[in-house]
């Protein structure tokens, strides 16, 4: 009565697929042209998944899936070498160079080496390469794959690595780039800049390298060919739920146009694209444990995914491989409590139906708000947020905290999970494995259990990259590792499995 | 460097396998001869399989993989038809029958109509079939499988279906039982008992059955013929850690006499068996938020699988289909918390090194212990809990408990899970996909996502059972569904959506 026949169809498609494969001259293979799309909703575990497809059973009143559910082929294991709870740097390093390595380190082993990128090894070899995210750029997922540094929050240099203007390659890696994080392009005499010097990057990328710069909703409409970088944010780009569709284009919209202009500019070329798509800020409401942003990037991340699969399919002519999976759990997110006791739970998704903003928007409306009635509180704080029943207490506690949003970001979190019967443990990570999705070529290969780091290998096997000939070249730079991916100095090596036990008894 | 090139070989086996089978008069089908194993691990979600991991990588300073997660070929959906969050009744009523139904329902629908099992219609079909548990064997998974009642605490009905003494198709269903919960099968005039009459199963089962009865870890070690029915404890049997080999067989052990028996047994027949395997008890360590327990009893869940699949591998002239996943999960289990701030966490799987027995059976040990000394507490509770450093305040909150097993056992809890930095959210079950793990014939059909009630189909379709045939049998027999299935009198119905949100506020 629930037999999903579909998942039969796609399952004996791939096998069928895969079969083909194995036969020398018949379908794809390492020689032929070929596209890898590699998606990483970050901070996404496993309850995520469930948290957003019970709220859309709910919405729908009935038992449907959401799109990556027909795609799920196994999982992935995500510890680094220093901790059994991983962070994005230490996970995407292992995505994109096919080694673990510390939490923290940017595309680099525990010794600080630089390690050569799917991404780079790529480019080498005549690809077509893209970053795209909704975090800044110069986060730690998307830095992982052109940039090369033992600290993932030294953003500065990562920015300039990122761009070309100085890479330890010695140029461009990234043909396209769109995301968030203008700050760390422009030079510090600039308002908002983030950057400790006058480097002027995206003057540098467009009178220099011939970079197209977007940098508004309108510049994102535009006819582009590569190279081009668009951000359209000072720092992260909003959450989803956030988001004012005139100002910043939807990830959806950026995965759509990035495909799209990669194929273009690789029609002509004997060799496809690789593009890293991060759906960075499922992780950053995993952080604020606040269920609403989580929700709606999740969902966000699944219309993309949907969206990517029906582009694979109308181009078949150019055969993709698409692999997803996070890089962590985050929040140590968990659905239901006891009521009188089993089999008696409670989660109640039906609580998201009202939420128009994330706590972070509300909180801050709240503080400038030039009144404190209860009224306005309660409809336009509260209400927003998807609880109109606020309790005297929550009322009380809200008001007393107006100046501080974090006072105030933490009762609506507080009253919005109690609601819907979410708990989370952390503001941190956690070390449960994450689900892996594939779709198109050969990703049945992967159908299983795998560490993190088997993900970066089997996008250069699938492209048939030389990642250890693009470590060799970036280890010959010892010039640049001096200067620019090395400690400067001594540095403590971050542990997190020996140390401050003590403080938690 | 960590890709696992068995998981490809695993695949591609796989892939021609199936791609074999499809093949008319090829390799193995409907009408040939099969043996499925269902594998349930009661409870266990994905945070439990990878807690036993990184515990294991400690012990042995390596990322190595255990058992199951070379065989994890995707992910499975618990809801229920009246909870986002399942209990084992709904969710193995979805494994045995193909169907959802609510938190509770034991082999019945929404309407407490009784619905034909896999088990039932392999009976039916000359196949042998086994029960195999470490809990009551009137627990709710192994219930679901042959018989049929409107709540799953009615367990002195459930024995007497189980055992066919009643059972609504007029005779026993099972070939072999073995587990606990001997004291729903003995009259109440015996001692222990827990039925509410003077039935003796045991006793019919042995005089007018021929069931062979297994009580003894002696009776264990005997050469055994189907059908027998072999119950080690009064109630569930003893947690892996805890458990006395002596006295009670271990799964594994359980497991393997319980395959040579049903392959004995159908080797002159041309259909094989049907068996359903439950490591039980990860789930009751859950619900106790007793990491330590939990851990124990999902490292013998791998140690089982291993053996089971080393069973099928040198039984392949009788070809079998094994399939695993949980229930549900259970605790809201995390692993890790944030030290000084991200990336710094902490989760320290070391201290499970010194854990010999459950809180369970230490609170006990403390309770009936004749002095207060806090030397004696220091090593022979807290230390043999795997603490062997308790604060101050943890040893004079287990003194001044010592009368009360539940405030020692949490106090032992608290100081393990704090040291070890994982969390649990709630002493019941939540509402996340868990982990769906497959090998043998025609496993890789079920590579991915997929809804419980999928799995109780795929049983049916892969040993070509008509579960329709049986479900119209079972619902012809009115007299015995007024009488023992549906519920006596006016019943409200179980709902977590729609209550008590108010009380946790
Ligand atoms: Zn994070
Ligand atoms: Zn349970």
């Amino acid at each position: 009565m629930y037999f999903s026949k579909g998942i039969f169809l796609i399952a004996l498609a791939g096998f069928a697929e895969v079969a083909l494969s194995h036969k020398p001259g018949k379908g794809p293979n390492r020689n032929a042209k070929r596209n890898f799309i590699m998606v990483i909703p970050d901070g996404f575990g496993p309850a995520s998944e469930a948290l957003a497809r019970h709220y859309t059973h709910w919405t729908n009143n009935a038992t449907i899936d959401l799109p990556i559910d027909k795609m799920q082929i196994g999982g992935i294991r995500t510890r680094s070498t220093d901790s059994y709870v991983p962070d994005s740097a230490s996970t995407a390093t292992a995505y994109s160079c096919g080694i673990k390595t510390y939490n923290g380190g940017i595309a680099v082993d525990d010794s600080y080496a630089p390690c050569g990128t799917v991404l780079e090894a790529a480019k080498a070899k005549g690809y077509k390469t893209g970053l795209i995210v909704t975090s800044r750029i110069t986060h730690a997922t998307p830095a992982t794959y052109a940039s090369h540094i033992y600290d993932r929050d030294i953003e500065d240099n990562i920015a300039r690595q990122l761009i070309g203007e100085n890479h330890p390659l010695g140029k461009p890696q990234v043909d396209l780039i769109l995301g968030g994080g203008r700050c760390y392009f422009t030079p510090k005499s600039t308002a908002k800049s983030c950057r400790k010097d006058d480097i002027d990057l995206l003057g540098w990328a467009k009178s220099k390298a011939g970079y197209q710069v977007l940098t508004t909703r309108k510049d994102f409409e535009k006819k582009t060919k590569l190279p081009y970088i668009g951000l359209f944010t000072e720092s992260h780009m909003s959450y989803e739920i956030d988001r004012d569709p005139a100002v910043e284009p939807s990830l959806t919209e950026m995965a759509i146009k990035g495909l799209n202009d990669l194929l273009a500019a690789s029609k002509k070329e004997k060799t496809g694209f690789f593009v890293m798509i991060e759906a960075s800020r499922i992780d950053h409401a995993g952080h604020a444990n606040d269920p609403v942003g989580h929700l709606h990037d999740i969902l966000q991340y699944n219309t993309m995914m949907k969206t990517v699969t029906e582009w694979i399919d109308k181009n078949s002519d150019a055969p993709t491989t698409l692999i997803s999976t996070a890089d962590h759990e985050c929040g140590g997110l968990t659905l239901g409590y006891s009521l009188t006791g089993p089999p008696d739970y409670w989660w109640a998704p039906q609580y998201f139906a009202g939420a128009k903003n994330t706590y972070e928007v509300l909180a801050a409306k709240w503080k400038s708000y030039a009144g404190t009635d209860a009224a306005y509180l309660k409809t336009e704080i509260f209400g927003k947020y998807g609880v109109p029943d606020p309790t005297a207490a929550e009322l009380a506690a809200a008001t007393a905290g107006k100046s501080s949003t974090s006072a105030v970001g933490a009762v609506l979190a507080k009253a919005m999970n109690a609601r819907l019967g979410v708990n989370w443990s952390t503001g941190g990570h956690t070390g449960v494995d994450v689900n892996l999705y594939g779709y198109g070529v050969n990703h049945l290969k992967m159908v299983g259990n795998h560490e993190n780091s088997d993900v970066g290998n089997f996008v250069a096997q699938e492209l048939g990259l030389d990642l250890k000939s693009i470590t060799r070249k970036l280890q010959k730079n010892k010039k640049f590792i001096d200067a620019y991916v090395k400690p400067q100095g001594k540095v403590q090596k971050r542990d997190s499995c020996s140390k401050h036990v003590n403080e938690h008894l």
